[in-house]
């Protein structure tokens, strides 16, 4: 009787508040993942990466949705993470690094031997106005949390400097949790060093908090959050409320650890064996997204769930990893904390059931902030306010095929920053992507890029001279941008001339 | 008949629209003259200073007008100029240090051992919006000019870098422009050197601009400068419009150069030479004030003009003067570029016709950025729209006697630069005057400086450790303000630590 009474409120709620208005919504976010690891192609060829990573569930939830191949997040983990979360470009909010420390540059930065930085938003993203150095700002989660959602966080949050409220996700519009905390990585992936929390490690900032009903167990961090947050999404089932679960992996970001369950298949193969743990991290990874696809057919919630699935910047490639450097991304170019495509595309599906058509693709360029206006769109909510400006555009409509043809929106990209390691698209700079072409300024020495993305995807000729009033107009686009929302510029030490924005320098 | 005509027009004009409704306002403004580099007392007591220099058109303005002891300028040239022209605080409108070369942070910023400084706006104010590092603003001159005004600058402008629309004041809202540019200091004061104008100097931006036609004569710039306005005001009343004269004097900064109408008479009480030179600037610019109030006479317009006199920051005391440093604004302590009085307190009478009462005075406290509402509504001009926001609030109502007792509205300066020079007072700092406390907060060290201003003038005592509550509630003040306008903080170089807002230091 009591089973039906639920049962009846249930149909009830759903029938009058309807369920469908407020889908479930799972953001599966991975930590550094590139464009071409997996085993789903998202170029027009199939790779070599393609035939070596084993993502057997990005390839089913892309039959069962549709990819996206010119989706756009920043090089750099912050910077995406809190683009995500308040819809705003990062010239606009400025936390245009990645964040650890409260109120302290980094150090590549301070040590830097031609720029002075400018003082960036250091302490991340903060819900309390008198937080300094930190944006400001509405985060989409509390939005949601308004209107009814469960909003649940499991894994890697790295939102907010140590010692801020920006730092522990409940204060950022989650009513949940779980190992998400001020760092960027986990000391160790492995439940025997329980996830980092031993004495040697004691007063880093890396340990992975909570979690501790699984340390000493043989047992990776990728499993743990996954097994956390199903029990995270059937609590809200159990109390009848949609839930939002923003699934962000601590996968596949450094340290490389071998996920026992999948690294020997790939020692077999011969790898190199960072490659080897590289390929195994990925594969856990996938594991994770075929458990919970499994868990919403399992608890019927299929038709009402809505799967997003995207990474945070291009996979690493200047460091850390096997074989050449900056190879990692082929077709593309470069990697993670780059410019190039190799650092800022992803590989990103949705599956909106009864929206997206089954095996669907589109070629139509976005980027991280557009996830804001659009999750709130999918979830309904369309009448809110918020403290900041958001940049973000909602492509929502798109889901349905309806997509772009040649698109003209620019998109834009700041970093007044370092990010320590070299490589191509590496340094301080300012970009533009419109139509098939993408412009870089590079802060340091005033150099141009221009490459036609869609002919040269591995931006191979810079045709910035060639094109130059192509080169012109862009960077006059792209100054104009910068100007309006008042975008910090390094200077430089000796000089003390201020790097100019790009439609100010003589092309 | 035709003067009959011009007469009766002229009558029909004053009848109607009133030229009292519009009166002439003369703003007499001396660069870098101390609050006793005067025989008029503006302390309670007469000092040395007062009887050593000799300023009788001062003394007779004060009698004829009101006297204020307590008004505020910032401690160096171009914040006080930019918060005139804007109505805007420094921590807001960012121009906190002096401006002269385009896109380009001051040497000794740079070169800086500890602090590591912001991109502040080394631009100066400007009336484009694609100008960068500048602050967009409406100069009150422009609002007058819209109102009918004929707007006059005369002498030192300082408001914009070198190559950039704001170091011409005929882009800031004036009609005439004599002898401004964007220097703060002229090469010469001498008509026999041209101004600066010779082949030795040539590519330096010190030669003042214009005056051609008094090279090579054996005439000051002051007199010079005092002839071309009086010219231009002729001209405005032969116009038959109500003039706004900004008589900015280059003197009495450096070089100090001996006005040779003046110098003996102190050579001959046997001072130091330099400070010999120093006295003969400031009765040459004494001088200019009584040729001008000589000429409203002489022309029946004094009943409907204003005349203001203020300066732009505390004497010189660090360097090129005579004696022994920091002793030049005694009782205060310090000098220009200094948070001490010394640096900031400035010599200010206002004669209104009608309003003030001859020989009044008032230590009720004000700050330079109060100068545009009140200058505005002096105008008549009450119904403004301005692109910045007004930090600034009118002392107007002041003028007839009804002047505030007990004060409790705090007053703000922000300093996050290098002025070059060293001594009391003097390095990056915040600062708020409350009552009769002021709180000085340096960047460098953390440290607090707490003054009883009115029993205390000299600030001898700092009091911040005995009146820690005191502290306390004041760098809550000021750290929220700052806050409040996102105000640039510097860093330090070493560490990479952003130098806290004062509410966040443990006190």
């Amino acid at each position: 009787m009591r089973y039906l009474l639920t049962l009846c409120t249930y149909l009830f709620i759903w029938s009058f508040s309807g369920a469908q208005e407020q889908p479930n919504i799972i953001l599966f976010f991975v930590d550094d993942l590139g464009w071409q690891d997996t085993s789903e192609p998202f170029w027009t060829k199939t790779t070599s990466f393609n035939k070596t990573y084993r993502t057997p569930n990005m390839e089913r939830l892309a039959d069962e949705g549709m990819k996206f191949t010119q989706a756009y997040a920043t090089p750099v983990c912050s910077p995406t993470r809190v683009s995500l979360l308040t819809g705003m470009n990062a010239a606009r909010h400025r936390v245009t690094n990645w964040t650890l420390h409260k109120d302290k540059m980094q150090p590549m930065e301070t040590g830097h031997q031609t720029l002075s930085f400018p003082p960036w938003n250091v302490n991340g993203i903060t819900p309390d106005f008198d937080i300094d150095h930190a944006v400001y700002a509405t985060p989409f989660p509390s939005l949601l949390q308004e209107d009814g959602y469960e909003t649940i966080h499991v894994g890697k949050a790295h939102f907010g400097a140590i010692g801020t409220p920006g730092e522990n996700p409940l204060n950022l519009g989650f009513d949940v949790n779980i190992a998400g905390h001020a760092a960027g990585a986990p000391k160790s992936y492995l439940g025997v060093q329980n996830f980092g929390n031993i004495p040697e490690f004691e007063g880093t900032p890396w340990p992975v908090p909570g979690l501790s009903s699984y340390h000493g167990q043989d047992i990776f961090l990728t499993e743990v959050l996954t097994l956390e947050a199903i029990k995270a999404m059937d609590h809200s089932l159990e109390e009848e409320k949609p839930f939002f679960l923003y699934m962000s992996h601590y996968g596949v970001h450094t340290p490389i650890m071998p996920d026992s369950r999948f690294v020997q298949h790939y020692y077999d193969m011969g790898m190199d064996s960072t490659e080897a743990m590289y390929a195994a991290l990925i594969e856990g990874v996938d594991k994770s997204l075929g458990d919970i696809m499994d868990f919403v057919v399992e608890r019927e919630i299929e038709e009402e769930t809505i799967i997003i699935f995207m990474s945070d910047n291009g996979g690493l490639s200047a460091v850390a990893r096997g074989g050449t450097p900056h190879t990692h991304n082929k077709p593309l170019s470069s990697g993670k904390g780059s410019m190039h495509e190799g650092g800022i595309r992803e590989p990103m599906l949705v599956k909106y059931p009864g929206v997206t058509v089954p095996g669907s693709e589109t070629d139509a360029y976005l980027i991280i902030e557009d996830f804001y206006p659009t999750i709130l769109e999918m979830a309904g909510v369309t009448d809110y306010e918020t403290i900041q400006m958001v940049d973000g555009e909602s492509f929502a409509s798109w889901l349905d095929g309806n997509t772009p043809g040649m698109q003209d929106r620019p998109l834009y990209w700041h970093y007044p920053n370092d990010w320590g390691p070299t490589g191509p698209g590496i340094g301080a700079s300012s970009t533009i992507r419109k139509g098939d072409w993408k412009l870089i300024y590079y802060h340091d020495d005033g150099r141009f890029e221009l490459f036609n993305i869609e002919d040269d995807i591995g931006e191979t000729t810079n045709e910035a001279l060639e094109e130059q009033d192509r080169t012109r107009a862009m960077a006059t686009e792209l100054g104009q941008y910068l100007r309006e929302v008042r975008a910090q510029m390094p200077y430089h030490k000796e000089s003390g001339l201020l790097v100019p924005y790009p439609d100010k320098v003589k092309i």
